[in-house]
């Protein structure tokens, strides 16, 4: 199994002082008041307890909500189930498929779920500048497609023609389609939806860690259709037992509209500070969702691990080298997870390294 | 994949009145008073954040020291992996593994982590009254052996001689060890200790869920060898990203000694209540540790999950079916995880039930 070398990057990074963190994936705001809040009283009342495998169910009513709300779809709360984290609902849907495509480059712990499940795994290459997949390159022998939107690293986003198309292609071939939809949320245009809009049948996944801010409380979810509800509750009474209480409990209060719009307020504005602060020295496609830049470093190296771990040691700036994201030897990705002054820091900071190679 | 069925039926339990739960593994107690104070403090900081994939270094440490107090064993930090609950602890060490041999009865996850990784797996019977595997019984081509002591559902454990004979076996015929040791501490003799004191090459699986009360937290940890540990880090940084950050907190304040003992002599007093209540009717093979009962119910029923669901709703007991344990369909499982006023109504429950049969 090939490391999730970020998170070596992060400890080395943590290790050194005055280090500005753009490598992880973890937004720097707090969730809304009311989580905080939620958790005192949910400390304070004990919930030290199992809930059901499949999550509270007045947990499952708000997720139900939200659908409607923000893309005005109806979901049965039955069909969700709150997992640790997204980690643990991409194992469960993986136990549906047998062979996975999914486009290059993608969120690297897929590819690690399907090696520790024994499923086959293949990738479909996605270029610069939109890094989406088109119908034409759907093609080969595979059961299951995973996409995810806003894509992790690139920070693309399915228009809602696209994401329909895909859909119906999957629909129409028998597909299973899980649609990754953990950025959602955090996307800079408002043409997006979830794709159970268009598929009745796929897999989506979801969660509290990024647009809600809440990534070590692990919670999040996933909706699965009728026919795999009882398999799904099942594996998830295996693997999970069930979810951290306390994080359910907190998740109750994470349906914040008036907050999370400042949250994504305070990304669209970062995205375009960092954007235009490097998009002179590096070719980068303008992200239109998630928090990344996916940086071309081709002019200056092509070891993207050794560029990381210069740029950390000699610059103190942390970024994830592309190779964490599979043959991405002349990429990096640069997370705009941090304020504007700290992106200043590292962007000026991130110059000055390139200026002496 | 099989059903968890104790998952079910607490979920049927749940939503019925004035039932007496003795179904699910879960103590009542709430952990020490000072892991509340340490959750309150954490949650007032906001430690909302990821931590790195193996845990944080202070808990490790904590950890390593326990092993010191509790068994004289030396342990490093850096062989430690902090996992959510013990079931993704699991999912590691399977992932070392070809082929598991395993007593029963056990618990049922395992089997379905070995599904769900595509493991040959093998059951060897152990039976009444001590369900402890014999070397004799450990013929056969498989390559990683899993014990448990305290055994789920049988609460058999094996002293330190018999450990010794399984260690050393399995060092001799390098087979890989794995010692799910979660129920330690509730154990109501003094001869037992950790695989690790005899097999330096074992992984241990242990966690806050049952001695230290913390079910609900979702938080575990595994032990591995040096030759393991990085393989074991990669494979967290992808299912776990890290533990839940709060329970982690929560952790470093769960080794309150004086409190764990009390819990200890709590949990054998409701032994020693229920199974004198019970010996009578049902054959039971009088449990060294953990906090269920193994009772033989042939003379009433070969339909384990019939008189399961019977007796939940004539009696309003909820008890674990013994096929949730495999092909144990004249046995059923009993939590004492429930204060002796509850017993004893339990028990009494039991008993009328069995009278009018």
């Amino acid at each position: 199994m090939k490391p999730f070398i970020v998170m070596d990057i992060l400890k080395k990074a943590r290790k050194l002082e005055g280090v500005v963190h753009l490598e992880i994936g973890e937004p720097d705001l707090p969730p809304s008041k009311n989580v905080k809040n939620a958790l005192l009283k949910a400390v304070n009342e004990e919930k030290f307890y199992y809930t059901e495998a499949k999550g509270l169910e007045i947990l499952r009513e708000k997720i139900a909500n939200h659908y409607k709300i923000f893309y005005d779809v109806n979901i049965k709360p039955d069909n969700i189930i709150i997992t640790t984290g997204t980690s643990t609902a991409f194992l469960i849907a993986f136990y549906f498929a047998k062979k996975i495509a999914t486009p290059t480059p993608g969120y690297p712990c897929y590819e690690n779920f399907a090696e520790l499940e024994k499923k086959e795994f293949i990738k479909i290459k996605t270029e610069f500048p939109d890094y989406k997949l088109s119908l034409k390159s759907l093609k080969g022998d595979f059961d299951t497609l995973m996409i995810s939107s806003p894509n992790n690293p690139t920070g693309s986003v399915y228009n809602e023609k696209e994401l329909k198309e895909i859909c119906e292609f999957c629909e129409k071939n028998e597909i299973l389609l899980i649609s990754d939809e953990l950025y959602h949320g955090l996307v800079y245009t408002d043409d997006y939806t979830t794709a159970l809009k268009y598929n009745k049948n796929a897999i989506v996944i979801n969660g509290f860690s990024k647009f809600f801010c809440m990534p070590g409380l692990r919670i999040g979810w996933m909706i699965v259709p009728d026919n795999l509800v009882r398999e799904a509750e099942i594996i998830a009474q295996n693997i999970l037992i069930s979810a951290p209480t306390l994080s359910q409990y907190a998740a109750l209060e994470a349906f914040d509209y008036e907050y999370l719009s400042n949250v994504r307020k305070e990304f669209q504005k970062r995205r375009d500070f960092l954007y235009n602060e490097l998009k002179d020295i590096f070719p980068i496609a303008k992200p239109e969702g998630a928090f990344y830049l996916w940086c071309d470093i081709s002019k200056y190296s092509n070891d993207s691990l050794k560029f990381a771990n210069d740029l950390l040691e000699k610059a103190k700036v942390a970024v994830t080298p592309g190779v964490d994201f599979g043959e991405f030897k002349d990429f990096i990705r640069i997370s705009y997870t941090k304020n504007i002054d700290e992106l200043k820091t590292g962007a000026r900071r991130i110059k000055n390294f390139i200026k002496n190679i």
